[in-house]
């Protein structure tokens, strides 16, 4: 019998922090997901926890550095931390932080105050840093950003088989849940800093959705994906998972009524899900093909 | 045995209507309930369905409508189905219609076409409909609006027992994650339309929340609630349920570090849950008081 | 302006009870949620918190009364802290304890030891305690059971208008997550106890689904509620919230196939959506109408 | 630019089948995944459909096999799928097949009828296919079956650094949700069957779980592991994730109560996860150490 990889860490920790500059304050809310691997080969064999720096201390940890070294941004968050755990301590060898990221967006009031805030709520950022003492990885993303062309979608032209029966479409509803994970070429912070690669990245997924004429969803993704490349030097690989949130014309005629693409049912249950890497010429992948479960 | 109140219908009708003005589209999203009570008794005792309109038409019913009627607000299309489902057939005496509503937000592009969206995701928009072939009663409201402020809460004062173990505060992250659902006078549609009443009854809720200097969050709830019904004419009942999201700040001394007001977690469960209703002098309380199931 | 009907308190605390008899451990898991009202006006126009329990107190005191008296059962629990909190104080005048029962069973193990356990994952029990320092009001039900009938069920004989296109079936399966709530007729425990009583309950949902031939499920509904009025005599109301769960027979013949009841989708939205309360001749109609917010 | 690994398919295809001995039915449930792989350059750079299966069609495969073939397990099923896209179709190179699967139980009944079911919601069962026209692999798994130990767990000497707090402790409770996937060494059938195999590995890792005094989590996952590769010959790689879903003793202390291991508060969030695989000796490690996205 051996023992294969294995990782342990405290997950999910939800950590605020606030700042202020007067009276003008500033909010950063995450989910902080630590995960270690080293000589664990005792704990899990004899049960010996003398190599374990335990899943509470993590999670101390993860608040303490809040504090320490402020969250200047998540990947930052995540640098400060991955370095902490592999160079702290011997017997901990690689360390994965994964971060994600709640937006709040200012309530403007009248006075001077300002310390109020309505989470936004869109989609939620997300960061993961890979550190094993040597190499970086830096992985930003996004998920749960839900976009739709009511028009300049159509389908046709694909295989027939025995089990066909979809009809051909030139004017679609097309609508996705962006989950996107892209790889920076380094672990430098790129030069305008991480949130405005963030925003920079998100920015092209919209705008190459919106600006292109679908004839496929993979086509879109590939178009998103080989934007963000291209207009982000920083970036070296882009996965996305782009499940087709149909949405079907509804059939109206056995009330006599036209359905001219106006009314649509959004359907839950099946979805196609559509998943492609793009890379940098010369990139190696290394962003996991799985990006769900189903 | 009795057979009591008994309503039947078809629930979450995710119905999309897309609009159009020449390349510029417009997007409805509505998530539509119905829900219908009439002469039952037969149905329930000896299963015979001569007097009940099938769920499933109810459903073709709501697309349908879409089609034949556009989706004006959430309010005006249930109006539209309540008194469709009363005035149509002698054996339905009431319907209650309820919608959700979710916002998208226009993705602008360089061309001349707009018909890409992404959805907001804040809070989502409710209306409840609900006529008796007479009275009509119209509620609107929202739910999942995460509100915070970070300074100007404090709690003090408060009764102590043998159980009481809670220390007072002077300065403490006070975020609630907003429910509320307001009645209107009566069915005419607010003179600046639905959509205008909702906006405006929203920013209300935001703005009082974030004016008020906070001695507990029943005084921020009440101040919240009686500004809707001081500035919003046509509103006599507000309803409000805050689940207070508990941020406690993290205690660092452990680590010799102070937490001056900046590393907070924030909790799951439990939470504490305070609910009130709001009326104009004279109006009538008809929003049921339970709006959770906790 | 009008203060109206106000309420508050800490909603889920998850609590987990370990009584031990010897090396045999009994596990009870709960989750409870306080509501409290009384002379809340104050705290509500002013800020005072003068009359105010805190909710962090009610969370201390559930906690602590696990300890003092123990967990009988989800009811007497309830009863407990309901008649505590509302004697206790006189500036509380009511109290509703809310209680979900999460089932666990144990896992047989070869030793003597027997304190190992896997959740039951089935049905959530659920209790509802009112005392208003005069009357009591006890509530027990459950929710998530979900079960099926993959023949025995037809539907036919409903009202066609011009919206409908559902064709008559004589044979469909019928499936639904059930939803009830019955009230007792005091709050004296049933003679073989609250846990028994439950049992009970749930064995006559159980067996009125199975065994009645439907030809609605409005019908079927009424045999479940009905059978638990009739065979238990301290149960004076039961409200049933019934979703259909769709199980759509899928069209084979386009793949020259023939679906002879076989083959279903089962879909997620819409659902019809069926509720209705039985009563004990002569019982007062006490729980809400409203089972879901949808 | 390169196009790099890219997947396609239709998700969450919720099949119900219902087979009849007599009157008496059985039933299967599942919601099965596909993900196709192969010439699919073309449909991303120029959006040519000219070797697209569709998603649509992926689906209605589903269905038309769950007729022709029949479900004789998770296994199997995902098996005549995989073989079918693949064999099938030039174009496509590789499948893989995921499947989540709900058990029923029989409501028994008094008559000769048999046709009554309930969903018994306890932990959900997994099958993962793939083959790419030469080698097969064949994953079966479970999730969210939750389980617990009231005592016989303890963690102590553990490495302290600056950030430690957590007390050592001789005596706690032990819970986790087991989310386990197991890799079969060929793609043959079990002699018993796929579904015998299922029972006897999660009869395995209950029995580990339970039977062991544990030291760490660490610990008990690798007893859990190991004793499914030892007992269950055709097993030869396991993984498991284990979250610690913690229950922390309540401090009963200011109301003057002891708390003597009773009464506990289960936490929602952070928890710890700890993670690893167990191979068989000489196995190789195949499946994919991210088993959550936190």
């Amino acid at each position: 019998m051996i023992l294969g990889q294995n990782q342990y860490g405290k997950a999910e920790n939800r950590i605020v922090r606030i700042t202020r500059e007067g009276s003008t304050h500033h909010i950063k809310d995450l989910n902080v997901s630590v995960a270690l691997t080293g000589d664990m080969t005792d704990v899990h064999l004899s049960g010996s926890n003398a190599n374990v720096l335990t899943t509470d201390t993590t999670k101390n940890t993860v608040f303490a550095f809040a504090k320490e070294h402020g969250i200047a941004s998540a990947e930052e968050f995540g640098i400060l931390l991955a370095r902490h755990f592999v160079t702290g301590l011997p017997t901990i060898h690689s360390a994965r932080i994964r971060i994600e990221e709640y937006a709040w967006e200012r309530i403007e009031t009248p006075g001077p105050k300002r310390h109020s805030f309505v989470r936004e709520g869109r989609e939620t950022r997300t960061a993961q840093i890979r550190f094993d003492g040597t190499a970086w990885e830096i992985v930003s993303g996004l998920k749960d950003l839900t976009v739709l062309n009511s028009t300049d979608s159509e389908f046709t032209g694909y295989v027939k088989d025995r089990y066909t029966t979809l009809p051909e479409t030139r004017d679609r509803v097309l609508a996705t849940q962006v989950h996107a994970r892209w790889r920076h070429s380094g672990d430098s912070a790129p030069e305008a800093g991480w949130d405005h690669s963030y925003r920079q990245a998100r920015e092209h997924l919209l705008a190459a959705f919106a600006d292109t004429y679908s004839l496929s969803l993979q086509q879109t993704l590939y178009r998103m994906g080989s934007r963000v490349i291209e207009k982000c030097p920083g970036i070296d690989e882009i996965r996305l998972s782009l499940p087709n949130r149909h949405h079907f014309l509804v059939d109206l005629e056995p009330f006599g009524l036209k359905n001219d693409n106006e009314v649509y049912y959004a359907a839950d249950r099946p979805y196609g899900l559509i998943e492609a890497t793009i890379l940098r010429d010369g990139a190696e992948p290394r962003i996991p093909v799985d990006m769900t479960n189903l």
